[in-house]
């Protein structure tokens, strides 16, 4: 019984398969450039070699298509027919209010999407446009739409509500929804077991850091604040997104240089976070180089990226009065030392106390670790985030009848036996080449296969 | 020698006249509705009677004629001829990164204070006219301008830049300035002297909560960051301002409600903060009784005002790493013992602990005062502010020769014998009425005069 879940964006649509009986992912790909020129699609199987198709898709349906001929192909694909394909779990940006938990697709649901479509113009549309031509596509599958804001449902109104005036609230939605919901789910999640707490007995600090990035406040096991607003783009410096400002800047950039509202959006979204810093950079690796080597701008954007970090910490840390552990998790989050040191260290007055050693020590992206200090109040965690697999268990859950929202619902990863078996054998290969790992590994593998998946390093 | 303070808002002149020989206060006072119809001039001369005058004031050049009429009338005038006033020191919001203390006005320093108008369209403007006005109305004097931007600017370039385009900063000045500078320099040195510390071994975090609200992380004497940005709109909630918000909302407003640009910035700055979700109240008095009343909105309103400022302490803890004392100051900062308590409470784990009973007896005004409880690690200070007193003793100092940057000069209210004169009386009556505040107040007044100001409650 085989699973796939889609994330579309604006121009690109990534996919996984996932063989429930066997737990075990099957492939993991993405096409590129959908709807522009030069359209690419990268499918990885797990265990074989990775495999690259140029393929014009000037729409998603299009996308779509391909990839569901590459999976069932003779040469690269990984099932024999897309008739094995039970159910698709479809990642959905923006829920509005009317959903905190996932759903299977109706038209009714696919209507309350295309309604609050304004409050996420640059996300939903694509979205919309996956769901649509997958349901075309495999129209005896159950569909099923995971949101990034589901998560974030249960926070107070002291939290999601803008000092902004009430009918805005009322008659446009303004309020933070906060995104990445999936990501805190599976780490919150996680986190738990790590330290052997009931869920909702544990506060924690979450910290999302990739080319987008968010954190997120949990108390007693659900989501009370989160850095993401109406929209994905306040809060944290991220690759190409300001996150937080003046809104006043927005205005003088209309007076001062001329510009037009949509290009200083498209701007604030585009060509700001770290990449405004250092006026040639998103990639934070590429950024902690040319540090090293002397430039100004990525020692700039390290620092200002670190410091907003540090202070949501604390910001989150009052809100919570208790934390249990702060938590990294996503590309910068899992394998970026530096940010992660810069964020944390000095703050032994609040019982935070980072493991230098151990910190650098944690960069696999494969393993949870533990980088705190022993005589630490609040763990510092690693923990490698696994969106797919929350929408792959949502959706066989909604498929079975299982499912309901997480305060109710177990997934199979809050077990003390789960071990994400996909990163098995890269963990096993890590703990060779570095045993020092062994120290901070917190869920060591109790067993490991010959072969490594290919996208390990 | 009498000094003359002015601060000119778009449609106000206030005023203080303050007599350097015997270190008092001789009136304050307000010219309202300046530019507009239905002017009225309140002067309150101390320890006489408050006078209140109609008089049309088309232009801020009117209204500065206006109270220098009053201030030498034979009936309510503090002073025979206006060649007693021997400087004046005017107030002007945004002084750009050139200025990092106050200076005497010269035709070039008003020439930069034009130049950069466009970072500050809603202040200087009146500033300037203000400096305009006065220097023509008084030539003999020396006229000095202080700035509410300049004890901000030792911040580090990662407090006070933003993830934006970094040539937004070289061409259009797009950075953290900072507000309240006056206010939170002088408090910052009072609470020094109350904590019996060199202030350059000092932490603090200082809120200045009034209409307008703003918090300083203080970081051995200096600023280091705050909560206001570019304008004074970025930040705490305030009483018309929104404070923090998603930068993608004043985008969404155009599309989605179709407003225009201005009136959307109109509405952040005029509409917004606590008005904004009571639709009603600016005044915190008015919101904390309706709240008592049962009113959903006001209590929503107190709820996300204080749980942004809390916000803000923790984060400023976290950027300070040590905090000796957090300070309120300002109308609300003063006498909002809710507020007060609601940003503080539950944080014992970082060592900040509010003694509920003081927090409620602090509400003169007129005193300093500790409200934290007798074991926390972290003071709690209430220090009433004197952005005047500051002001006069700049302009003062720099009339002299003897000014300089605030880490190189001394001002008088940093003496442990200092004691805010003007407010004598009020302490002395306040103990009367209220014995238990003399365990609160660290700065009792040793002596006091029989009659107090009129504007003492």
């Amino acid at each position: 019984m085989v699973i796939l879940t889609l994330n579309c964006g604006s121009s690109s649509v990534k996919y996984q398969l996932y063989d429930w009986s066997s737990r075990a992912v099957l492939a993991t790909g993405i096409v590129e450039r959908v709807t522009q020129p030069g359209s690419k699609l990268t499918h990885k199987p797990v265990g074989a070699l990775e495999f690259e198709k140029e393929h014009d898709c000037p729409s998603h349906q299009e996308a779509i298509n391909l990839l569901i001929e590459v999976i069932q192909d003779a040469d690269h694909g990984v099932i024999d027919s897309i008739d094995e394909i039970k159910a698709v779990g479809h990642r959905v940006v923006h829920g509005g209010e009317r959903f905190n938990k996932s759903v299977l697709v109706t038209d009714e649901v696919l209507a309350v999407f295309r309604e609050i479509q304004g409050l996420a113009p640059l996300h939903n549309p694509a979205n919309i446009m996956g769901i649509e031509a997958a349901r075309a596509l495999l129209p005896n599958a159950p569909h099923c739409a995971i949101m990034d804001t589901a998560w974030h449902q249960t926070m107070p109104a002291k939290a999601y509500m803008y000092a902004l005036p009430h009918h805005w609230y009322r008659d446009y939605g303004v309020r933070r929804y906060g995104f990445h919901g999936t990501s805190f789910l599976y780490t919150a999640k996680r986190a738990a077991v790590l330290l052997g707490k009931d869920p909702f007995e544990t506060n924690l600090i979450i910290a999302h850091i990739g080319n987008g990035a968010s954190i997120n406040a949990v108390k007693e096991g659900v989501s009370v604040d989160t850095s993401m607003g109406l929209t994905p783009l306040e809060g944290l410096v991220m690759g190409t997104r300001s996150g937080d400002i003046d809104p006043a800047i927005p205005f003088h950039m209309l007076n001062a240089a001329g510009m037009k509202p949509d290009e200083v959006e498209r701007t604030l979204n585009k060509q700001s976070g770290v990449l405004g810093i250092t006026e040639k950079y998103v990639d934070r690796r590429d950024i902690e180089q040319a540090a090293q080597e002397g430039d100004k701008l990525s020692q700039l954007a390290i620092e200002v990226e670190s410091y907003r970090l540090r202070k949501y910490i604390g910001a989150y840390a009052a809100a919570l009065e208790r934390v249990d552990a702060i938590v990294f998790t996503a590309g910068v989050g899992e394998r970026g030392p530096l940010i992660r040191r810069l964020a944390t260290e000095g703050l032994e007055n609040f019982g935070i106390k980072l493991d230098p050693r151990k910190n650098e020590a944690s960069k696999t992206a494969n393993a949870e670790t533990c980088i705190s200090a022993d005589d630490a109040t609040t763990k510092i965690l690693v923990i490698p985030t696994d969106e797919e697999l929350v929408m792959t268990e949502d959706t066989q859950a909604l498929m079975e009848g299982s499912y309901d929202v997480h305060t109710n619902f177990t997934y199979s990863f809050q077990s003390p036996d789960y071990f994400n078996k996909s990163r098995n054998a890269c963990i096993d290969a890590d703990l060779e080449k570095r045993p020092e790992l062994a120290e901070i590994i917190l869920n060591t593998p109790v067993e490991s296969t010959s072969q490594a998946p290919e996208d390990c390093e």
